[in-house]
């Protein structure tokens, strides 16, 4: 297993083996290969792009932080601690070359999975290197990652050029100072990197620190959050701040897809339950339900365009959250519902003209029975791209397939990564174009398409769709900030 | 978007791009592609075959019936009324010529979309247009369109001919007058034109007016319809009606696949409550449950063959509802359970020889897991093909995948196409004979089955197991009404 | 349909029509053809391998316990009488070469279903016959095949080594005597069949035989089963008695994945009252969820690989089961639930090194929502092979499609072919390594994983997977086998 194998990425790579599909997933990909990543949901840290210093080295920045490989890794039996990660409130207890060495024993591991995609991506065009990672090459592996990350080439604003990022979002909780992005806007990068409002940790009355965070939110900012006006008001102004830093859009994590349209009595009554910290798992269930619809009508007031991603089982493993932690691969997708779910908020808000609402789901099923036929009636729902576990090549053409014939093209809000690993951004767009071309070509080389439609839909998927949704500037002001 | 481009339909289009695999699904297409339209479900008007009038216009026979178009649209923003649609109790307020333009202007988003398959199949094939549909062209479309529809060739009557159509049902609900079906049987062409039972008004007790349609049952058949037993035997006589004009099955639209099998007197009780007009939802979903039952047992009495389209969230966008009624794309699909719902009918009568249950679905995940294993077991029970948003190229790819190898060939019921659009019917079968050869010639490009028997399945899938699920006459008798 | 057709099995069969991949996946399979198979649970009778006595005819070994056949042929309106398939208590009324001639008959039922698959290859590889079976070749066919069955080279034990079988498990219930177990390890062929420890009989208090079973459970072991420790020390009895006799695994074929992780104290009222016989179903329910978890407490002590093979509505058809008794084709999935489910089980055992756990399903939209994220995380789970109505080449397909790119391959357990049908055993596990060959070259040839890869994978999967997960003892202990 541990020969010396080249490591060599196929320019034709992902397109269908028949020859004829192939030539036009070609040809459609080389369309949009150069154009501007726009990243418009994602979790790198606003820190790199503030301070600008240089990565410390491979383990820390490629494997530690990257949920999908522990998981995979901890799935055989390998105990986190020996990759590198480190107990909560505790350090390390390997070198990270020692760590970085069995993750490259390990690589077969991910045969057939997006992480090796992208990884291979990372290494051969990142970091040049042309052998394949393992046993033997782990080394050299660890060595000139660990060493390029220290050049000035390889600093996070460097690496945004480089990547030809035009836009990116980060994602912070409702009660982020947002210092970083004050610095990235005052440094001129104010147009090509900000910031998204995630408030789970001020609506989710199921979190520990709910009550406390709701006490912050009326510090920061001088409203009264004990009561409910008061505290929808304080929401009101972090999204004000919020998009004075940028911002375009909410995102929303819950367990479900519910929604509720109480009366204003109810809604008092709910959230001073929730605000005793006594409430009930429905209680709580309730009042995310009802905060999803008061967000939908503030995206009315201010514009921000709403993204819902629903349906996790967060940390199923009790024991390895209690040692590390969130975030180490043991999220479990739940099924989904968003029929009778989101019917209260789209029966109040769904035939608005200004409101836009992008869903997510990592329950498949719901693609054709829920998703297409939702998103191809209600003018305010996009759907996102295939999430997390579904962004992968199979994953993709089940999307595309499941979700076209009823929702369109149209409907779909093109690609985004959502990713905290910074270096695998270009990987994941690449992929992303290339699986939209591979299933383009499909359709092409079986006359369900012509072929001048498909490089207009290629453009479309690449770079018009996701600008339209996330009411982005259009492209000819990326060239301006090109050119700048 | 809008320069002048050929419109096209490649001959082989639909096949597998692979040659080997195309060149067997050639094959199998062209025996079958003359081959006489049999349309056993569907909801074209019975007006039209009766009096054989002309068609108004390109506007209010294409695009403003047809819910698969309109719901794309609107969920691009367009309004409703901008497409020729009237609200409820109005008149249109655009000009025809206007929203057909709007239309065109917008016939982009169908792409990858079975409407935009089978538009461009009705514009060239039924109206020898040769340049798609855009701005640009949708003048000439329309004066095209409009023009044909003023003459003899394109009456009603005519086109059924010109279609090769040998068969076609109509949807008619229980307290219908028929008197188009007894024009048309007296015309003499009640062999090729019936009706279909569709019961729903007189036993969904959630309708706004179910208590009005039992007493018009009533009224109808001379049954006393305030009691169970007159209740039954009031349907009874409307079946008995049907049948007269030439219905060989009832339909039945129910949000769910529940079925029930009460006692005597719980009946009594339940139908005494719903008749009340004080019924609860749950009590509802009782008495169509018991009903699908009741009505299974009367199909074993008279013959008629049964139909279960479950599943669907009707009116999802009440505002839309409001304003504009029923059948303008809010309908949305549910998830179902046929092991559990179906259970009760099919332990009363699923062993029974000469009872036949077809079954529909919008919830694809049950394909695998409930229809093939049920349908591939029940001797009753046969698959209708995919429905609404499934009938579909991938759509049907996915049937055929995901039922085969559990109930085989045989327990499936062919094609029909369950539209309004009459202009799309040879375009609908079309898809479907092209999609079941693309279908056998990946099996037989893989050895998974010997040409001749494609062959033969073509044939089965094509006319014989339709005739045989809806209990018509062998293709026999079509060639002596064709010779008529 | 009777004509004299050739049968013949193509070389390549089954793998992609594409030339590109289907030259990879010849060569992935040649690699695999000869290698041994390892069947690590299934339903052969033990007393084959016991007593090495001739099967009887083709009628009795072939048709009549094959319940995939069954059911198809039942589903067609053929009543089981006519097939040999003798009533409870009774005997069959007709000729077992009558029900052979109507199975002939009927033969093109099977198109496109994998039962035509491995009868197909029975018949030209076990059998040598070379035309297809139908009305006209029927008789011949049952002569050939029931002549050859009394010959001494299809005797049981000549057959395993004509299959290369170097292992293979049967499964017994608790209270089996384990008598032909006995005889085969004092025959000298213990290391290659050996017997499964399946307690349902003990542990499903649904049952009507629970409380006798209990009883008896007692009796065997000499343990007091009227206290929840007492009948705990019996299962661990019968556990050391069927590790005694080659067990390596248990199986758990429950309605549902539901696990508990109850209080001894609720489990002494749980058990007592389950004992009593008035239990109501969600005690019951309650009390397997709860046996779960001591299985897998007892796997920690004593090294049984656990299988939980859940989701199954047995015996929906209640008048045939009346009349026939189970296994006869009404058996119908269920929606499955592994995330909340196992969740008490995984809590309390999930991350314990020495714990091994294989989970099968028949609700394919787990595949990718809950089984591949949980098994990618959790180090004691492995999946099964797609199971029953999935185990077919679209089944398998979707398998790989939907578990490998979150689960890896190597969080699988290989292939088994969990059949009672003994001559099947080499087409079952032939067409798993050509379906895993075909998708491991479309892989290859959308360059999504180099060619040396998925020659090695082809090697794990057909082997190396299977043995490490059920603790079989590793490839070289077979050469020995096979060299004694």
């Amino acid at each position: 297993m541990s020969a010396i194998r080249p490591l060599k990425l196929d320019p034709d790579r992902f397109f269908p083996a028949e020859p004829n599909a192939r030539a036009v997933a070609r040809g459609l990909y080389e369309s949009v290969q150069g154009a501007p990543i726009i990243s418009p949901h994602g979790h790198t840290d606003p820190a790199w792009f503030a301070t600008n210093e240089n990565f410390a080295n491979a383990t820390e920045f490629l494997l530690v932080p990257d949920h999908y490989v522990l998981r995979m890794l901890y799935s055989q039996g390998i105990a986190l601690e020996k990759l590198g990660v480190a107990p909560k409130g505790g350090k390390p207890t390997v070198a990270p070359q020692e760590a970085w060495r069995l993750f490259a024993e390990n690589y077969h591991l991910f045969r057939g999975t997006p992480s090796r995609i992208w990884m291979d991506h990372v290494f051969a065009e990142v970091f040049g290197i042309d052998v394949r990672l393992n046993a033997e090459t782990a080394d050299t592996y660890y060595e000139t990652i660990t060493n390029a990350l220290q050049s000035d080439a390889y600093k996070p604003r460097a690496l945004l050029d480089r990547f030809n990022v035009a836009f990116i979002a980060t994602t912070e909780g409702a009660l982020d100072p947002l210092e970083h992005h004050a610095k990235i806007i005052q440094d001129g990068w104010g147009a090509r990197v900000v910031t998204t409002f995630r408030p789970d940790d001020v609506i989710d009355a199921s979190r520990s620190d709910f009550v406390d965070n709701v006490k912050a939110l009326g510090e920061l900012t001088g409203q009264d959050t004990t009561s409910w006006s008061g505290y929808l008001d304080a929401l009101r102004a972090r999204r004000r701040v919020f998009i004075a830093h940028g911002a375009t859009a909410s995102d929303h994590g819950h367990p479900s897809a519910a929604t509720a349209d109480l009366s204003r009595t109810e809604c008092e009554a709910l959230f001073a339950k929730c605000l005793s910290g006594q409430s009930e798992p429905h209680e709580q269930e309730r009042f995310r339900a009802q905060m999803l619809t008061e967000m939908a009508g503030m995206s009315l007031e201010d514009g921000l365009v709403m993204q819902i991603h629903p349906g996790v089982y967060r940390n199923h493993n009790q024991a390895l959250f209690d040692r590390f932690g969130p975030d180490k691969g043991s999220d479990i997708p739940l099924p989904a519902n968003f029929v009778e779910g989101l019917h209260p908020l789209l029966n109040k808000y769904g035939n608005e003209p200004s409101f836009s609402l992008i869903l997510f789901t990592l329950d498949e099923t719901t693609y054709a029975r829920e998703l297409a036929p939702l998103a191809g009636h209600y003018p305010c729902l996009k759907l996102g791209p295939p999430w997390w576990f579904n962004d992968s090549p199979e994953g993709m053409l089940r999307f595309r397939q499941q979700v076209t014939e009823t929702a369109g093209f149209y409907n779909t809000a093109g690609f985004n990564d959502d990713t905290r690993a910074f270096l695998s951004i270009p990987a994941r767009h690449d992929l992303a174009r290339r699986m939209d071309a591979h299933f383009l070509s499909r359709l092409v080389a079986e006359q369900r398409l012509d072929e001048d439609e498909a490089y207009e839909l290629m453009q479309d998927l690449t770079s018009r769709l996701v600008r339209q949704a996330y009411k982005l500037p259009s492209a000819a002001d990326d060239r301006a900030v090109a050119a700048e």
